[in-house]
């Protein structure tokens, strides 16, 4: 399970503060925080800063970097911004994220290949969003046709399907857990991932309900996720989650992570 | 999700010592506590009274009756204490449990029908116990032909596919999450049930395990659990579950169950 550390991203308050003051200190801190808690790749968004995103992202990237040796997954929808600023990554990193729109696919795709960089994929189009499972796993297919034909392999493909509050659509998060389990079973190799905040939004007890979430989509296939892995409740499930579904050998992560005083 | 309350069982030292002294108020507040909890069913077992389990279960269902409306789970391998003991039982009960063992088909079967009581079937034989998703399914099958054979509707079959210790075995808990699944899309208008504690036999934090095994469980399709319903932590899982696989219209039990305070 791949751990994808969503925390140091402008559009939280704190953080867009933090970058806009230069606050080295303060995003590092942010950074070695979610390194120690497990994060697999450190996630860095700049998005809010209209006009200067390229510059903010290239600051944070590099006061992130003097503090950790995880890799990046360099996050923005601007093509120039990831061909700008995926050269300057120490180790490969993750791309977050192509959606089937032809100005992001034509500006992203060759550098992915060319870096041989994963990327994550939504499933989201110009015109689409996608909202039923089925819509989800045929922008997905679209997905793979293009990304493949780029010649980028499918094990560097991190599908994302979304998820859409379940306050407006209560068949919202089922909807996202059938296309995972669609989407692993008929692309063996590929990966998915997925953020959770989303799916409540408008309901009282998020938490309760993102790491619920976590669960059934890991019970459903999902195999990475963007998540903070410094909520000791969320980690928790995430652990309990790999040892239920048969991904934790004789249970070490799990005892692992409680002697750690990881789980709760 | 149907609730069955699994406290009134005399393999707890407490409960027995409460039946063994006839402590009438102390079964009668397990049997409140549960009922107010959100209890759908309250089983009741004595099996540890050898020579004694039918006079005792008597009692038992006589003094939880006097206190709650909600209908009886009369759990008992002994098919002649079944066929004593379900007339008692003012509302129509359920039946818990058969095997694939002759003596307790031949004995239990002829009373859930005569009586339409559902019943819980466990996933068992005389010389099999099934580890594997496949073995789960197979027992499975054979106990739909027998019981349905037998006059029992379908519908009123909870198949138990049994669970066994993470511990000594990584891939139990998966094994029999592809058996409920597979068994509640291969025979439509089945139930499946389960119990939690077995899973997480031997680990640490294994309230943790047991609630994220219900999650995976729910999200594989099981609709009815044996469980402790006054465990908040526990029912919110239950709930979240719920909520994100669908089953929840407008979140509205989720919303209810956190005025209530039930979440946490």
């Amino acid at each position: 399970m791949l751990i994808i550390a969503e925390r140091i991203n402008a559009s939280r308050k704190y953080i867009a503060h933090a970058i806009a003051s230069g606050d080295r200190q303060f995003i590092q801190n942010e950074a070695r925080v979610q390194d120690q808690a497990g994060a697999d790749y450190i996630d860095v968004n700049a998005g809010v800063f209209v006009g200067e995103e390229k510059e903010k992202l290239e600051w944070v990237i590099n006061t992130v970097q003097a503090v950790t040796e995880k890799p990046l997954c360099i996050d923005s929808p601007d093509p120039a911004v990831i061909q700008a600023l995926v050269p300057l990554a120490r180790k490969t990193p993750l791309i977050n994220s192509i959606t089937l729109e032809k100005t992001r696919l034509e500006g992203i795709l060759p550098v992915a290949r060319d870096q041989g960089a994963p990327l994550i994929a939504l499933c989201q189009s110009e015109d689409t969003i996608a909202e039923t499972a089925e819509d989800k796993v045929r922008l997905a297919s679209q997905l793979v046709d293009i990304v493949t034909a780029a010649g980028i392999p499918l094990e560097n493909l991190y599908i994302d399907p979304l998820v859409y509050p379940l306050a407006t659509n209560t068949q919202s998060a089922k909807a996202t857990l059938e296309a995972i389990d669609r989407i692993m079973r008929e692309f063996p190799g590929i990966h998915t991932t997925c953020g959770l905040t989303n799916v409540s939004h408008g309901l009282p007890n998020r938490k309760l309900i993102n790491r619920t979430f976590l669960v059934s989509a890991i019970t459903c296939g999902l195999d990475s996720a963007i998540l903070d892995p410094t909520d000791n409740h969320l980690y928790g499930a995430l652990k309990a989650a790999q040892a239920i579904t048969g991904k934790d050998d004789f249970c070490m992560d799990f005892i692992t992570a409680h002697r750690e005083g990881r789980l709760e």
